[in-house]
């Protein structure tokens, strides 16, 4: 590699570093569209900057190009996803990125939508514009993992939270639960709810311990779709306001309720259990991420598990996960998994 | 402070540490006796390093006295443990730290051992030796936590390990066990067999597993006492040999079991499980230190528990442990904890 090429490489990978740190703003936020990043550089400076918008809209690629105004003339658009190529409520970004004069676009990853599926950047290569695909593609295939997985798999990215004892336990044997984790943790838990499209628990969670389902201590945020799995009646909730997102309940095999979140265009969705979900879950493999939270506690065998049985004839059949992180949260370990 | 006393104190600091790691080779090695550390300092050298050696004997003191021979004579002795005042197999080390004409003393704690208590410390000082107490006292007690438990409370320290699902299951509803926790797991586990006196199992385990409770992958080493606690048969298990420690069965309450093993002079015990035996011992306030390993993988809550009914009638009830750390080993989770 010449030193300028190599160098060139090196600025192509902060400029779309810089992107997916923007695109992330909007995790949680962009349902049912996907949260992605933009960065406008000209002449090695960046003229604009932008992220997908609560709602999913603005795309990121209109806002960085009203930021740059005329300096994208010319200039190279970083952006984490392949720019839209379809006339849905506004016009494309593909055209929108041409008719702005940009140069050349780098973008992460193709578009697996079929209404753009490569599409975009075709239409981007028909205009003159310079394309390069693929650049940091493991890291936004990572970041958009609930975008892609609507798209691919008909339904959202599934994140497991296991707040439990040592020995496995979510409360004693009477249901006493509050707390096992300490507040960190729980801090922990309100910021991932933040960056997911909803959050879900089960019947028996939802009457034995009356949750809000709601993000508290950020300020105002877009609260997340509150999901209860259940075919029975479920306990006063409050409506949907400021501080709680829609409420929808829904029942039948895991797999079918996923299904139909994915309809709903839902691409992120955070279960906070009981056992029952949870062990559902798992034995279908839809569990795509699992975020643990151990206190230093023993409740025993006779208190409430964490997840109820699967029904493994043997060790080789259990659900397996990869660890991506560990450390100390406050009192507590927190431990962070991906499925294999 | 003076520049040359801060001096001398950094100094000071420095070779109690050196001291203590010291010591720390013998952890396991040296039942019933402390697991002591020694360095002489003369003229800022160090001209004598030891530790207790296995078996408890020679003493750490005796050691870097022989290595130090006549240079010890006007240097300062470091060590982690006040020495011993009492004729045993041995004349008593403050004697011979006074017989080799060292100047000064400086050690980490008194020992409470009533044949010691302080008495080491006034030999020296009645001999014209300047002694200097409480240095490194937090890091020397927690080294030194088995033999102290051993003569203040008469029972070994007690370190118990989980190494279970993420859901706290240590066997598949069949039993099936064999492996949950990855290699990298098992040898840190015998790692801590090698640092104990003794490892400890129930009977449901020593007869489900016939484990070997032996440290491998280590060379030769003193291997630990092995302890099955039950009242009822036992499998056949190997006899004592160079490959394995003494075999000793014992059975009653865990109270009762803990002190018996205090009197047979075990200072740390490494417990493993099962279920049963994990839940007696922390309902019973036994377990000093907890070591969980824990897995990517869910077996549900018809798997076997780590740790079996507490009984505990409320959340406040539950026994609650300090982290001291937690970090990646190979494919688990490693956490630390040590009661508050």
């Amino acid at each position: 590699m010449r030193d300028d090429a190599r160098d060139d490489a090196r600025h192509d990978a902060r400029h779309m570093d810089q992107a997916l740190v923007l695109a992330r703003r909007g995790l949680g936020n962009t349902w049912p569209n996907p949260a992605v990043g933009c960065v406008i550089i000209r002449d090695g400076v960046v003229v604009g900057r932008g992220w997908t918008q609560p709602g999913g809209r603005p795309h990121a690629e209109v806002m960085a190009l009203a930021q740059a105004g005329a300096a994208a003339r010319g200039a190279t658009a970083y952006v984490t996803l392949e720019p839209c190529a379809h006339h849905g409520k506004t016009p494309p970004c593909a055209e929108a990125l041409v008719r702005a004069g940009i140069a050349c676009v780098v973008s992460a990853l193709t578009d697996p939508d079929p209404r753009v599926a490569g599409r975009g950047h075709a239409i981007l290569r028909a205009a003159g514009v310079e394309v390069r695909e693929g650049l940091r593609a493991d890291m936004a295939r990572e970041l958009q993992q609930g975008f892609l997985s609507r798209i691919t798999r008909g339904r959202p990215m599934l994140t497991l939270k296991l707040a439990n004892s040592f020995d496995g336990r979510i409360a004693t044997a009477s249901g006493e639960s509050q707390w096992i984790t300490g507040p960190e943790a729980r801090r922990h838990s309100h910021m991932l709810r933040l960056i997911h499209d909803a959050v879900m628990v089960g019947g028996g969670t939802a009457r034995a311990d009356r949750p809000a389902l709601n993000v508290r201590g950020f300020g105002p945020v877009r609260q997340p779709v509150r999901i209860v799995v259940s075919a029975s009646d479920l306990p006063e909730m409050p409506a949907e306001d400021g501080d709680h997102g829609p409420l929808w309940q829904l029942s039948g095999p895991p797999e079918a309720v996923m299904a139909e979140l994915g309809r709903r265009g839902l691409t992120r969705v955070f279960c906070e259990g009981g056992g029952e979900l949870a062990a559902s879950l798992l034995r279908a493999g839809l569990v795509d991420r699992l975020v643990g939270y151990t206190a230093g506690m023993a409740l025993g065998a006779d208190g409430r598990p964490s997840v109820a049985g699967l029904g493994l004839a043997h060790l080789a059949d259990a659900p397996r996960f990869r660890l991506l992180e560990t450390r100390r949260l406050g009192a507590d370990v927190l431990h962070l998994w991906q499925r294999d």
